[in-house]
Protein backbone atom coordinates (compact mmCIF):
# COMPACT_ATOMS: atom_id res chain seq x y z
CA UNK A 1 0.00 0.00 0.00
CA UNK A 2 1.35 3.34 -0.87
CA UNK A 3 0.54 5.58 2.22
CA UNK A 4 0.42 9.45 1.36
CA UNK A 5 0.57 11.97 4.15
CA UNK A 6 -0.96 14.80 2.57
CA UNK A 7 -0.90 16.93 5.44
CA UNK A 8 3.00 16.41 6.01
CA UNK A 9 3.78 16.93 2.66
CA UNK A 10 2.19 20.13 3.09
CA UNK A 11 3.67 21.21 6.37
CA UNK A 12 7.23 20.20 4.66
CA UNK A 13 6.85 22.28 2.17
CA UNK A 14 6.07 25.15 4.03
CA UNK A 15 9.29 24.10 5.83
CA UNK A 16 11.33 24.51 2.80
CA UNK A 17 9.61 27.96 2.14
CA UNK A 18 10.00 29.39 6.17
CA UNK A 19 13.72 28.88 5.61
CA UNK A 20 14.07 30.92 2.20
CA UNK A 21 11.82 33.88 4.01
CA UNK A 22 14.55 33.48 7.33
CA UNK A 23 16.99 33.69 4.32
CA UNK A 24 15.87 36.38 2.71
CA UNK A 25 15.31 38.47 6.13
CA UNK A 26 18.64 37.54 6.83
CA UNK A 27 19.92 39.11 3.94
CA UNK A 28 17.64 42.30 3.53
CA UNK A 29 17.97 42.74 7.42
CA UNK A 30 14.43 43.59 8.10
CA UNK A 31 12.95 41.81 11.15
CA UNK A 32 9.67 39.60 10.20
CA UNK A 33 6.86 39.58 13.03
CA UNK A 34 3.77 37.04 12.58
CA UNK A 35 0.80 38.58 14.94
CA UNK A 36 -1.64 35.79 15.05
CA UNK A 37 -5.08 36.12 17.43
CA UNK A 38 -8.88 34.87 17.24
CA UNK A 39 -10.72 36.91 15.44
CA UNK A 40 -11.77 39.88 17.29
CA UNK A 41 -8.70 40.12 20.00
CA UNK A 42 -7.66 43.72 18.47
CA UNK A 43 -4.94 42.64 16.27
CA UNK A 44 -5.20 46.06 13.37
CA UNK A 45 -6.46 48.28 16.29
CA UNK A 46 -2.84 46.86 18.45
CA UNK A 47 -0.65 47.38 15.13
CA UNK A 48 -2.10 50.23 14.90
CA UNK A 49 -0.78 51.53 17.86
CA UNK A 50 2.79 50.23 17.85
CA UNK A 51 3.06 51.81 14.07
CA UNK A 52 2.35 55.13 16.11
CA UNK A 53 4.85 54.66 18.60
CA UNK A 54 7.54 53.20 17.03
CA UNK A 55 6.80 54.83 13.26
CA UNK A 56 9.44 57.24 13.48
CA UNK A 57 12.20 55.22 15.01
CA UNK A 58 11.66 52.47 12.45
CA UNK A 59 10.59 51.59 8.64
CA UNK A 60 7.62 49.35 9.42
CA UNK A 61 5.80 47.54 6.29
CA UNK A 62 2.39 45.23 6.88
CA UNK A 63 1.41 42.94 5.37
CA UNK A 64 -2.44 42.08 6.18
CA UNK A 65 -4.03 38.61 6.11
CA UNK A 66 -7.50 38.14 5.73
CA UNK A 67 -10.47 35.94 4.08
CA UNK A 68 -12.25 38.53 2.61
CA UNK A 69 -12.36 42.31 2.34
CA UNK A 70 -9.52 45.04 2.43
CA UNK A 71 -10.65 46.97 5.56
CA UNK A 72 -7.31 46.42 7.52
CA UNK A 73 -5.16 47.36 5.16
CA UNK A 74 -7.11 50.45 4.84
CA UNK A 75 -6.55 51.50 8.32
CA UNK A 76 -2.96 50.47 7.64
CA UNK A 77 -2.71 52.99 5.19
CA UNK A 78 -4.03 56.00 7.23
CA UNK A 79 -0.35 55.43 8.68
CA UNK A 80 1.48 55.80 5.56
CA UNK A 81 3.16 52.57 5.70
CA UNK A 82 3.38 50.39 3.02
CA UNK A 83 1.05 47.82 2.87
CA UNK A 84 0.45 44.71 0.64
CA UNK A 85 -2.92 42.93 1.21
CA UNK A 86 -3.32 38.93 1.18
CA UNK A 87 -6.53 37.67 0.26
CA UNK A 88 -6.93 34.33 0.94
CA UNK A 89 -10.66 33.20 -0.38
CA UNK A 90 -11.67 31.31 2.26
CA UNK A 91 -8.43 29.52 4.06
CA UNK A 92 -7.93 29.84 7.64
CA UNK A 93 -4.30 30.70 7.75
CA UNK A 94 -1.43 32.28 5.86
CA UNK A 95 1.36 29.98 4.82
CA UNK A 96 5.18 30.63 3.91
CA UNK A 97 4.47 30.78 -0.05
CA UNK A 98 2.08 33.14 0.77
CA UNK A 99 4.45 35.51 2.73
CA UNK A 100 6.98 35.17 -0.08
CA UNK A 101 4.76 36.32 -2.76
CA UNK A 102 4.21 39.37 -0.20
CA UNK A 103 7.29 40.18 0.39
CA UNK A 104 8.24 40.57 -3.16
CA UNK A 105 6.01 43.50 -3.22
CA UNK A 106 7.43 45.41 -0.87
CA UNK A 107 9.96 47.68 -0.56
CA UNK A 108 12.53 45.73 1.41
CA UNK A 109 15.71 47.83 1.31
CA UNK A 110 13.87 50.43 2.76
CA UNK A 111 12.38 48.33 5.56
CA UNK A 112 13.47 47.24 9.55
CA UNK A 113 10.44 45.58 10.19
CA UNK A 114 8.01 43.42 8.29
CA UNK A 115 4.30 42.98 10.46
CA UNK A 116 2.18 40.11 9.24
CA UNK A 117 -1.20 40.78 10.62
CA UNK A 118 -2.16 36.15 10.48
CA UNK A 119 -6.49 35.48 9.57
CA UNK A 120 -8.23 35.42 12.93
CA UNK A 121 -7.50 32.11 14.04
CA UNK A 122 -6.51 30.83 17.10
CA UNK A 123 -5.90 26.86 15.44
CA UNK A 124 -4.53 26.25 11.98
CA UNK A 125 -1.71 29.44 11.57
CA UNK A 126 0.04 28.04 14.80
CA UNK A 127 0.72 24.89 12.07
CA UNK A 128 2.46 26.79 9.72
CA UNK A 129 6.00 28.54 10.19
CA UNK A 130 5.97 31.66 8.23
CA UNK A 131 10.09 32.14 8.89
CA UNK A 132 9.11 35.08 11.64
CA UNK A 133 11.66 36.26 13.64
CA UNK A 134 9.22 36.64 16.41
CA UNK A 135 6.04 34.51 16.28
CA UNK A 136 3.59 36.36 18.79
CA UNK A 137 -0.25 36.18 19.49
CA UNK A 138 -2.82 38.01 21.08
CA UNK A 139 -5.16 36.76 23.46
CA UNK A 140 -8.11 39.15 24.59
CA UNK A 141 -9.44 39.71 27.83
CA UNK A 142 -12.65 38.77 26.59
CA UNK A 143 -11.62 35.49 25.53
CA UNK A 144 -10.91 34.21 28.88
CA UNK A 145 -7.92 32.98 31.15
CA UNK A 146 -8.64 29.02 30.07
CA UNK A 147 -7.36 29.14 26.26
CA UNK A 148 -4.03 28.00 26.65
CA UNK A 149 -5.68 24.79 27.84
CA UNK A 150 -8.27 24.55 24.86
CA UNK A 151 -5.45 25.69 21.89
CA UNK A 152 -2.17 24.57 23.61
CA UNK A 153 -0.41 24.48 19.90
CA UNK A 154 -0.71 28.40 19.63
CA UNK A 155 0.38 29.04 23.08
CA UNK A 156 3.26 26.54 22.56
CA UNK A 157 4.46 28.17 18.86
CA UNK A 158 4.94 31.80 19.93
CA UNK A 159 7.64 33.77 21.95
CA UNK A 160 5.45 37.05 23.39
CA UNK A 161 1.84 36.64 23.83
CA UNK A 162 0.22 39.97 24.20
CA UNK A 163 -2.71 40.17 26.43
CA UNK A 164 -4.69 42.76 25.30
CA UNK A 165 -7.92 45.01 26.48
CA UNK A 166 -6.94 44.72 29.72
CA UNK A 167 -8.96 47.96 30.16
CA UNK A 168 -12.02 46.15 30.50
CA UNK A 169 -10.31 43.78 32.70
CA UNK A 170 -12.96 44.68 35.50
CA UNK A 171 -16.04 43.41 33.38
CA UNK A 172 -14.76 40.36 32.91
CA UNK A 173 -13.76 37.31 35.25
CA UNK A 174 -10.09 36.81 33.74
CA UNK A 175 -7.35 35.75 36.17
CA UNK A 176 -4.04 36.43 35.03
CA UNK A 177 -2.41 34.31 37.51
CA UNK A 178 -4.61 31.40 35.59
CA UNK A 179 -2.88 32.60 32.37
CA UNK A 180 0.62 32.83 33.92
CA UNK A 181 0.19 28.74 35.23
CA UNK A 182 -1.53 27.22 32.07
CA UNK A 183 1.31 29.07 29.82
CA UNK A 184 3.74 28.22 31.62
CA UNK A 185 3.23 24.54 31.69
CA UNK A 186 3.33 24.60 28.01
CA UNK A 187 6.02 27.07 27.03
CA UNK A 188 7.90 28.43 30.13
CA UNK A 189 9.62 31.08 27.64
CA UNK A 190 6.76 32.54 26.43
CA UNK A 191 7.00 36.30 27.64
CA UNK A 192 3.42 37.96 28.80
CA UNK A 193 2.61 41.66 28.31
CA UNK A 194 -0.74 42.40 29.31
CA UNK A 195 -1.71 46.00 27.54
CA UNK A 196 -4.69 48.07 26.03
CA UNK A 197 -3.94 49.22 22.93
CA UNK A 198 -6.56 51.18 23.60
CA UNK A 199 -5.87 53.18 26.55
CA UNK A 200 -2.11 53.06 25.95
CA UNK A 201 -1.33 50.73 29.30
CA UNK A 202 1.33 48.46 28.97
CA UNK A 203 2.41 49.86 24.94
CA UNK A 204 5.56 51.07 25.97
CA UNK A 205 6.44 48.09 27.80
CA UNK A 206 5.89 45.86 24.97
CA UNK A 207 7.51 48.63 22.33
CA UNK A 208 10.29 48.57 24.24
CA UNK A 209 11.18 45.12 23.92
CA UNK A 210 10.03 44.88 20.14
CA UNK A 211 12.59 47.89 19.56
CA UNK A 212 15.37 45.93 21.71
CA UNK A 213 15.15 42.58 19.73
CA UNK A 214 14.60 44.85 15.92
CA UNK A 215 17.78 46.43 16.73
CA UNK A 216 19.72 43.48 18.08
CA UNK A 217 19.25 42.26 14.45
CA UNK A 218 19.34 44.96 11.98
CA UNK A 219 22.32 46.61 13.73
CA UNK A 220 24.17 43.53 12.45
CA UNK A 221 24.31 45.32 8.79
CA UNK B 1 -3.59 14.12 -15.73
CA UNK B 2 -5.59 12.82 -13.06
CA UNK B 3 -6.55 15.82 -11.19
CA UNK B 4 -8.18 14.94 -7.65
CA UNK B 5 -9.38 17.94 -5.32
CA UNK B 6 -9.25 16.31 -2.20
CA UNK B 7 -11.16 19.08 -0.71
CA UNK B 8 -13.67 18.12 -2.65
CA UNK B 9 -13.45 14.70 -2.01
CA UNK B 10 -13.55 15.78 2.26
CA UNK B 11 -16.24 17.76 1.95
CA UNK B 12 -18.41 15.54 -0.58
CA UNK B 13 -17.81 12.82 1.90
CA UNK B 14 -19.25 14.98 4.61
CA UNK B 15 -22.10 15.57 3.29
CA UNK B 16 -23.16 11.86 2.79
CA UNK B 17 -22.36 11.50 6.50
CA UNK B 18 -24.63 14.45 7.06
CA UNK B 19 -27.43 13.15 5.10
CA UNK B 20 -27.24 9.92 7.77
CA UNK B 21 -27.55 12.38 10.93
CA UNK B 22 -30.22 14.36 9.26
CA UNK B 23 -32.48 10.87 8.57
CA UNK B 24 -31.66 9.43 12.08
CA UNK B 25 -32.74 12.73 14.07
CA UNK B 26 -35.59 12.36 11.82
CA UNK B 27 -35.90 8.80 12.88
CA UNK B 28 -35.56 8.92 16.60
CA UNK B 29 -37.03 12.76 16.53
CA UNK B 30 -34.18 14.90 18.41
CA UNK B 31 -33.63 18.12 17.41
CA UNK B 32 -29.95 18.34 16.02
CA UNK B 33 -28.62 22.01 16.92
CA UNK B 34 -25.26 23.21 16.08
CA UNK B 35 -23.25 26.16 17.89
CA UNK B 36 -20.26 27.46 16.58
CA UNK B 37 -18.04 30.72 17.07
CA UNK B 38 -14.61 32.00 17.86
CA UNK B 39 -12.53 31.25 20.78
CA UNK B 40 -14.07 32.55 23.78
CA UNK B 41 -17.36 33.99 22.42
CA UNK B 42 -19.18 32.15 25.13
CA UNK B 43 -20.33 29.12 24.14
CA UNK B 44 -20.45 27.78 27.29
CA UNK B 45 -21.64 29.97 29.46
CA UNK B 46 -24.42 30.58 27.10
CA UNK B 47 -25.00 26.79 26.65
CA UNK B 48 -25.07 26.10 30.43
CA UNK B 49 -27.80 28.79 30.42
CA UNK B 50 -29.66 27.34 27.88
CA UNK B 51 -29.85 24.23 30.17
CA UNK B 52 -31.09 26.36 32.95
CA UNK B 53 -33.60 27.61 31.77
CA UNK B 54 -35.04 24.61 28.69
CA UNK B 55 -33.82 21.69 30.74
CA UNK B 56 -37.11 21.25 32.31
CA UNK B 57 -39.44 21.05 29.39
CA UNK B 58 -37.11 19.13 27.71
CA UNK B 59 -34.54 16.56 27.61
CA UNK B 60 -31.04 17.49 26.58
CA UNK B 61 -27.70 16.18 25.42
CA UNK B 62 -24.44 17.83 24.84
CA UNK B 63 -21.69 16.97 22.17
CA UNK B 64 -18.73 19.06 23.36
CA UNK B 65 -16.21 19.52 20.84
CA UNK B 66 -12.61 20.61 21.89
CA UNK B 67 -8.96 20.11 20.50
CA UNK B 68 -7.67 19.80 24.14
CA UNK B 69 -9.24 19.44 27.69
CA UNK B 70 -12.30 17.99 29.01
CA UNK B 71 -13.50 21.45 30.77
CA UNK B 72 -16.13 22.06 29.19
CA UNK B 73 -17.99 18.89 29.55
CA UNK B 74 -17.20 19.06 33.25
CA UNK B 75 -19.01 21.83 32.83
CA UNK B 76 -21.83 20.22 31.08
CA UNK B 77 -22.04 17.50 33.92
CA UNK B 78 -22.61 19.89 36.76
CA UNK B 79 -26.21 20.20 35.05
CA UNK B 80 -26.99 16.65 35.26
CA UNK B 81 -26.97 16.12 31.29
CA UNK B 82 -25.95 12.98 29.68
CA UNK B 83 -22.47 14.60 27.70
CA UNK B 84 -20.15 12.87 25.32
CA UNK B 85 -17.06 14.69 24.62
CA UNK B 86 -15.06 14.71 21.16
CA UNK B 87 -11.14 15.66 21.08
CA UNK B 88 -10.25 16.49 17.85
CA UNK B 89 -6.56 16.24 18.89
CA UNK B 90 -5.99 19.19 16.89
CA UNK B 91 -8.68 19.38 13.98
CA UNK B 92 -9.92 22.34 13.77
CA UNK B 93 -13.53 21.68 13.46
CA UNK B 94 -15.90 18.58 13.77
CA UNK B 95 -17.21 16.76 10.56
CA UNK B 96 -20.23 14.64 10.35
CA UNK B 97 -18.99 11.36 10.65
CA UNK B 98 -17.76 12.64 14.37
CA UNK B 99 -20.91 13.56 15.11
CA UNK B 100 -22.32 10.42 14.43
CA UNK B 101 -20.23 8.13 16.66
CA UNK B 102 -20.59 11.35 19.02
CA UNK B 103 -24.54 10.17 18.96
CA UNK B 104 -24.07 6.71 19.15
CA UNK B 105 -23.14 7.25 22.71
CA UNK B 106 -25.94 9.34 23.65
CA UNK B 107 -29.31 7.71 24.80
CA UNK B 108 -31.25 9.39 21.64
CA UNK B 109 -34.52 7.91 22.70
CA UNK B 110 -34.61 9.45 25.75
CA UNK B 111 -33.52 13.23 24.34
CA UNK B 112 -35.28 15.87 22.36
CA UNK B 113 -32.75 18.53 21.94
CA UNK B 114 -28.45 17.43 20.86
CA UNK B 115 -26.56 20.09 21.67
CA UNK B 116 -22.76 20.64 19.51
CA UNK B 117 -20.88 22.64 20.90
CA UNK B 118 -18.28 23.26 17.80
CA UNK B 119 -14.60 23.95 17.86
CA UNK B 120 -13.53 27.50 18.96
CA UNK B 121 -12.99 28.82 15.25
CA UNK B 122 -14.81 31.26 12.65
CA UNK B 123 -13.65 29.62 9.79
CA UNK B 124 -13.34 26.13 9.00
CA UNK B 125 -16.47 24.97 11.25
CA UNK B 126 -18.55 26.71 8.72
CA UNK B 127 -17.39 24.67 5.92
CA UNK B 128 -18.54 21.07 7.38
CA UNK B 129 -22.14 20.39 7.29
CA UNK B 130 -23.37 18.50 10.42
CA UNK B 131 -26.78 17.63 9.45
CA UNK B 132 -28.16 20.02 12.21
CA UNK B 133 -31.25 21.05 12.41
CA UNK B 134 -30.13 24.96 13.09
CA UNK B 135 -26.85 25.47 12.48
CA UNK B 136 -25.92 28.60 14.59
CA UNK B 137 -23.38 30.81 15.84
CA UNK B 138 -22.05 32.80 18.70
CA UNK B 139 -20.67 36.40 17.96
CA UNK B 140 -19.59 38.56 21.37
CA UNK B 141 -19.23 42.38 21.62
CA UNK B 142 -15.72 42.40 22.26
CA UNK B 143 -15.04 40.68 18.82
CA UNK B 144 -16.67 43.56 17.21
CA UNK B 145 -19.30 44.28 14.08
CA UNK B 146 -17.25 43.97 11.34
CA UNK B 147 -16.91 40.00 11.19
CA UNK B 148 -19.38 39.60 8.38
CA UNK B 149 -17.46 41.03 6.51
CA UNK B 150 -14.23 39.12 7.04
CA UNK B 151 -15.98 35.43 7.90
CA UNK B 152 -18.58 35.85 5.42
CA UNK B 153 -18.72 31.96 5.04
CA UNK B 154 -20.04 31.42 8.72
CA UNK B 155 -22.65 34.12 8.59
CA UNK B 156 -23.97 33.01 5.54
CA UNK B 157 -24.51 28.90 6.92
CA UNK B 158 -25.96 29.88 9.98
CA UNK B 159 -29.78 30.67 10.61
CA UNK B 160 -29.47 32.18 13.93
CA UNK B 161 -27.01 34.46 15.44
CA UNK B 162 -26.56 35.14 19.10
CA UNK B 163 -24.83 38.67 19.92
CA UNK B 164 -23.50 37.47 23.18
CA UNK B 165 -22.07 39.52 25.87
CA UNK B 166 -24.34 42.38 25.48
CA UNK B 167 -23.77 43.74 29.05
CA UNK B 168 -20.20 45.06 28.03
CA UNK B 169 -21.35 46.92 24.99
CA UNK B 170 -21.32 50.26 27.51
CA UNK B 171 -17.14 49.45 27.05
CA UNK B 172 -16.69 48.71 23.37
CA UNK B 173 -17.64 50.75 19.98
CA UNK B 174 -20.51 47.64 18.91
CA UNK B 175 -23.09 49.41 16.61
CA UNK B 176 -25.94 46.80 16.06
CA UNK B 177 -26.95 48.67 12.97
CA UNK B 178 -24.00 48.10 10.96
CA UNK B 179 -23.64 44.35 11.95
CA UNK B 180 -27.33 44.32 11.01
CA UNK B 181 -26.54 45.88 7.49
CA UNK B 182 -23.44 43.94 7.06
CA UNK B 183 -24.97 40.32 8.04
CA UNK B 184 -28.61 41.26 5.85
CA UNK B 185 -26.35 41.88 2.91
CA UNK B 186 -25.14 38.09 3.43
CA UNK B 187 -28.06 36.55 4.62
CA UNK B 188 -31.32 37.71 5.15
CA UNK B 189 -32.56 35.03 6.94
CA UNK B 190 -30.62 35.15 9.77
CA UNK B 191 -32.35 35.47 12.65
CA UNK B 192 -30.51 37.86 15.31
CA UNK B 193 -30.21 37.66 19.04
CA UNK B 194 -28.80 40.52 20.98
CA UNK B 195 -28.06 38.64 24.96
CA UNK B 196 -26.00 38.21 27.76
CA UNK B 197 -26.06 34.61 29.26
CA UNK B 198 -24.57 36.69 32.50
CA UNK B 199 -27.21 38.89 33.06
CA UNK B 200 -29.73 36.41 31.43
CA UNK B 201 -31.02 39.49 29.28
CA UNK B 202 -32.11 38.52 26.14
CA UNK B 203 -32.07 34.80 27.10
CA UNK B 204 -36.28 34.51 27.17
CA UNK B 205 -36.48 36.03 23.83
CA UNK B 206 -34.40 32.99 22.39
CA UNK B 207 -35.52 30.14 24.21
CA UNK B 208 -39.09 31.05 23.18
CA UNK B 209 -37.32 30.97 19.75
CA UNK B 210 -35.52 27.59 20.16
CA UNK B 211 -38.41 26.04 22.19
CA UNK B 212 -40.80 26.25 19.44
CA UNK B 213 -38.23 25.14 16.54
CA UNK B 214 -38.20 21.99 18.51
CA UNK B 215 -41.68 21.59 19.75
CA UNK B 216 -42.37 21.69 15.89
CA UNK B 217 -40.18 18.70 15.40
CA UNK B 218 -40.52 16.55 18.24
CA UNK B 219 -44.34 16.98 18.57
CA UNK B 220 -44.44 14.84 14.90
CA UNK B 221 -43.90 12.22 16.79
Amino acid sequence: MEYIDLKQCILEDNEQMADQVRKLAAEKKFFLWNIMSSPGAGKTTFILSVLDRLGSGFRIGVIEGDIESTVDSQKMQTRGVPVVQLRTGGDCHLDAPMIMKALEKLPLDELDIVIIENIGNLVCPAEFDLGADLPSMLLSVPEGDDKAIKYPLMFSVCRALMVTKIDCAPYFDFDFDALARNVGALNSSLRIFPLSARTGEGMDDFCRYLAGLVSEKITRK
